[in-house]
């Protein structure tokens, strides 16, 4: 969708214009009159024969043209009638800036309902309600009543805060960062983050994609668009929000740990979109990718006339993850012809506190020349000899002249650097108050650059038996059975090629006995009540029981004991299995997330998985190498690959039951949360075990 | 100590005093002028007259009078001259400047100890070489030749970088932050962070205590000072070089995960210091600190005009481990006979986009009034109705009537709000540029008002048989061998009341079984040479024989494949022990840091601790208390309370152990090294044993 009409519209009419400076519906006028835009401007306001020197209409009606855009500020209760007016004139694009809406509970809801239908029955896209406006200052439009107005530039900004957007604006304008798009979609009751998003991913005039969001809807369409959009333009996002809520009442383990906040971590990987924690993070990352070249990879050199600040910078390079480059001798020999003898001409590059501009000039062109240099960070101390305007201008100089390594400033103090600082913010070069700062930006621009290189995602389609899960989750819809167990999720995980435990289920000692003498000894045997979820806490689980005599003894003592502990519970009998090889426990699992779909999990298995939380997630479908990734990622991966002299276990193998999952759950949108615990999987070669699976359904929406 | 000559001198001059404008020499002197200093100022000059209009003098001698302080900034091959007059004058305190020393190689070096010879021998105290010289605003002395001078106020600053100085100067000046006294220790040959600190220890007009170090001197001294001054004044320091390095040699498992970094961690720790963990996070803490009474919980409230960065404050305070403030009825009513009805009268307090500073004064004084509340963070977006410099204004008012509740605002934006912050900077309300910055700065207070809260510190004493230790380490250290071995090892222990598993060493099978039959069966054996210390490694242990042939056969065995693996090691025999019980393995162990003395460690056992590295140090000597938040600390110390039906371990056994340790190597500086491993406990009330341990001696220094 084209939102032409929004950003370049031939004709704005502001309804609710007002001629009390002040008022919302002044501002507005003042606005777009400041801002020189260059269409026709029709304030309406029957009382009022100009606003700003611009004359006034009495209505809608009277203008005698279809405005391009609607701008609508009059009191909530009458906003429906205007809304009204401009379907009738066939209007496309209003921005409703009143408040009072959703926000104020339900009668307002109503309200919002009302405008939203008269919106979608017309025809007419709609941004707001309770928003501050919109502006693009290419096409000299600021409608909003946003006291700063932006410079030109690249970031398109979107905000699901007008607050938020006022301060931002103000920031940006200290600090030289200009806009293409700037737009706060206030309670996007018509377009929301996603049409904005996908707008500005088409608009050549946004290099850069930013933004505030509280929530996302149409979350799985938001994932599939954003990848799409990141590929080729990056997205910055505040998100607030993440704490508390939560799947308290969640019942499987992977459930209890799949929080929102894990669905937007997840969503923001798979759709590479680069998280922002504070608004001066935003600032900083918006700087870095809208005026540098992506970094070729993790190599990092400082040049500063510092050492304190050049320790600094080197900790913050480590910790991050990034690499402090190792310098090609060729630089090194170079660097020795011309630095004083006692610079540091190894990473970080002293340029000592004596040093003037053309010795930093040096520097950064000699690490700007090393192949083996991926970003080049210039850190600026105001000492006694320190020349900021012209270090400023050589950094620029420099700057301009590598093409594929990004660089970034750090002029730390205040006065005694400003000059160095306006230099530097007018040729786009990004400046950070400290060498952490600059680091941290600079880790988002090589994440983003690895993850936009990664290879196409191919997820691969194992063959399976469907009917059968089909017909297992039919009937549990049928009987309005929320859980399937053990024995039905088995035979579902079965006909997706998972192997499992031989067992069956036994409501008599005797029969227990007899089908413990079928399966091989030892044998494990599992109370079995669908009330019963945590079969250990109640002594529902015995393990390694070698004869009839132990199977029998252990079936009578659960029937004797389990009763007594939990007398709610209906109980069916008791599982006799065969017992597994040893291996290594691993869990896996699946979250369907309301928003965004399923969410596959990886965990180390048994009492780890609760008290560590050392668990994964990623968004299905998945392919091999996430799958594998997932696994990379957890702390304790290191006990999979065989710690101390124990051999490691089959990783493919746990990637591959993964898949599956991702396979599984993809296919049948009904099952909305699964767990195999444990998954036992030996050394390489060996056939993993869903050991014990319990799988939730319902009705697909 | 006291520093007198150096901060109140009322003489000063200034050796190698230069008429060249831009020249070290010649911005001391501009400086001592600039900053209006009331003593005698003599520059020393033979070839000059006078310099900033100060009557120049030829040498030190002809000046006539012996000045309080002498600062020095000649070459550095003139310095000793320098010096030696300085001492033939009887003056005290001196300030070399002049660069060129330890810093610049091994003949730099030596003329360093020449002057610092000069100074002990002398009864002078030198502050640097390599420095930027120091001041104190209150006695407007201005000894350095920074561009900024500082303000005055009540931060005493130390920094190991002198260019750090001077961006922390520059930036403390436009955030109107004042300094007690600001010094350049520079090489640090003689006067150290830790005189200095102890000085502003001591000094009335030094309320916070700040300082950049790359290292640390008198590591031991260091902790206790700086803990005693911690008691009554924060220290808040920033530490670099922390990456990189470490003990990578190290043998034991504590020696390679006590890197040098989790040293400085346990000193800070223990000193009650508060880490920056940049420059901009320092200036953060020291705003909050110098002007804030300490918050007395961790209850925070927030009000804010906006409901974005509400949000946003609402997660950094959760992801912080801060307390969102419930508020008290009352507060909730008179909140809401005032406010407007849109208005969220709980917290986050949204005075609402369109308040004037009169409402958020309102609701501020409310929230103040509040016993529940124990901080408060005002959040202010720059929207249209907004008055930056009101609202200042009355944060200022009410800030000034909450006497134990730190007020800490967050003007977001930048010309919109300056004359705003600017009422914020002159009244000392420290002001942050998102609210994340506010909560850290919060979050060290809490901790600090916290830490200066505990009780005090009571090591307990355990009666042990100290003899028995000293000939078992003597014995070692006279046939100079570094390792104690597994049987040595716990007989050590066993002096410190630790009981350990009964066992032999067996030379033959036959042996072997003799030993195991006077045990009780099943018995544990394990490879024993002082060349292998992974015995497992080389299947050098064997656990769970019942009987003889088992015994015999493990050890022929071992001593038929232990010698293909490893023919370098000598191998002694086998040893045979008891089994221990079941049990929860842990890891005690203990690494002697060159610098601050011995550090204890807890870490879970067996394969945990290598992979997820989930260990916690302490200083020694070690409290109850201590001990046991040593615990608490590890990530899965849920283990030890019992998960899912598993009893729980004797915690308080555990922390015995812990406090045993401290005991031995706090009596015995000459272990630098040891290891319990694993340390199995049982559920409470039992004893737990000390299955393998390790001990390592050197000659204490």
């Amino acid at each position: 969708m084209s939102l032409e009409k929004f950003f370049q519209p031939k004709s704005v009419a502001v309804v609710g214009a007002s001629r009390g400076k002040g008022k919302v519906g002044y501002e507005i006028v003042a606005n777009m009159v400041a801002a020189g835009y260059e269409g026709k401007l029709y304030p309406v306001n029957p009382k009022a024969d100009e606003i700003c020197g611009v004359k006034c209409h009495g209505s809608l009606k009277a203008i005698g043209e279809t405005p391009d855009l609607v701008v609508i500020v009059v009191p909530a209760k009458v906003v429906p009638a205007v809304m009204q007016e401009c379907a009738d004139l066939r209007v496309e694009a209003v921005v409703v800036i009143t408040a009072g809406f959703k926000e104020t509970g339900s009668q307002g809801k109503e309200l919002e309902q009302t405008i939203t239908q008269i919106a979608r029955r017309n025809g007419i896209r709609m941004v707001g309600p309770n928003c501050l406006g919109l502006m693009s200052p290419k096409s000299k439009l600021n409608a909003s009543f946003a006291a700063v107005s932006p410079l030109p530039g690249n970031v398109g900004y979107l905000s699901q805060s007008g607050a938020l957007v006022t301060a931002i604006l103000d920031v940006a304008r200290a600090g030289n960062l200009g806009f293409s798009k700037m737009i706060s979609i206030g309670n996007k009751a018509d377009l929301d983050e996603l049409d904005l998003i996908k707008a500005m991913g088409d608009d050549d005039d946004t290099k850069v994609i930013a933004g505030y969001l509280e929530n996302i809807a149409h979350g799985d369409e938001f994932v599939r668009e954003a990848e799409a959009i990141s590929r080729h333009k990056p997205i910055l996002l505040m998100k607030s929000g993440g704490t508390g809520a939560g799947a308290a009442a969640a019942s499987s383990h992977t459930g209890s740990l799949a929080g929102s906040e894990v669905a937007y971590e997840c969503v923001f990987e798979r759709a590479g979109i680069i998280r922002c924690e504070s608004i001066e993070a935003q600032f900083d990352y918006m700087q870095a990718f809208v005026s540098q070249p992506l970094p070729q990879g993790p190599n990092v050199v400082v040049v500063t006339n510092a050492g304190g600040p050049g320790i600094m910078a080197a900790d913050a390079i480590e910790h991050a993850g990034l690499t402090f480059a190792k310098l090609a001798d060729e630089t090194i020999e170079k660097l020795a012809g011309v630095m004083p003898s006692a610079a540091n001409i190894h990473n970080p590059i002293d340029v000592l506190g004596d040093a003037q501009a053309d010795r930093y000039e040096f520097a950064i062109g000699a690490a700007a020349a090393d192949p083996s240099v991926h970003a080049i960070i210039v850190l600026l101390t105001p000492q006694a000899m320190t020349q900021a305007r012209p270090t400023a201008e050589a950094i620029v100089r420099t700057a301009g002249k590598c093409a594929h390594k990004p660089v970034l400033a750090c002029f730390m103090g205040q006065a005694q650097v400003a000059e160095g600082v306006a230099v530097l913010r007018a040729a786009q070069i990004p400046q950070y108050n400290s060498p952490e700062r600059a680091v941290d930006a600079l880790v988002k621009m090589v994440k983003y650059a690895h993850w936009r290189s990664r290879p196409k995602r191919i997820v691969k389609l194992f063959p399976v038996n469907r009917r059968k899960v089909e017909r297992i989750i039919d009937r549990h819809l049928r009987r309005q059975e929320r859980e399937i167990g053990e024995v039905e999720a088995k035979e579902i995980l079965e006909a997706y090629g998972f192997a499992t435990p031989k067992g069956e289920i036994a409501t008599s000692a005797e029969q227990a006995a007899g089908i413990a003498e079928q399966l091989r000894y030892p044998v494990v045997m599992k109370i079995w009540s669908p009330d019963i979820l945590h079969k250990s806490d109640v002594g529902g689980v015995k393990v390694g029981l070698g004869s009839a005599q132990e199977v029998m003894d252990a079936f009578d003592l659960m029937m004797y004991r389990i009763p007594k502990k939990r007398p709610d519970a209906s109980i069916i009998g008791v599982l006799v299995q065969e017992m597994c090889r040893k291996g290594q426990e691993v869990i896996l699992g699946m979250h369907r997330d309301p928003h965004f779909g399923p969410m596959v999990m990886f965990g180390m298995g048994g009492i780890l998985v609760e008290v560590l939380k050392d668990v994964t997630f990623y968004l299905a479908p998945l392919t091999a190498e996430e799958s594998r990734e997932m696994l990379v990622r957890t702390r304790t991966y290191q006990m999979l690959k065989g710690v101390r002299g124990q051999e490691g276990v089959d990783i493919d193998a746990i990637a591959d039951g993964l898949q599956r999952i991702s396979q599984l759950v993809t296919e049948f949108p009904q099952i909305v949360e699964m767990d195999i615990n444990p998954f036992v999987v030996g050394r390489q070669g060996t056939t993993p075990i869903a050991v014990d699976a319990r799988i939730s359904v319902e009705e697909a929406k």
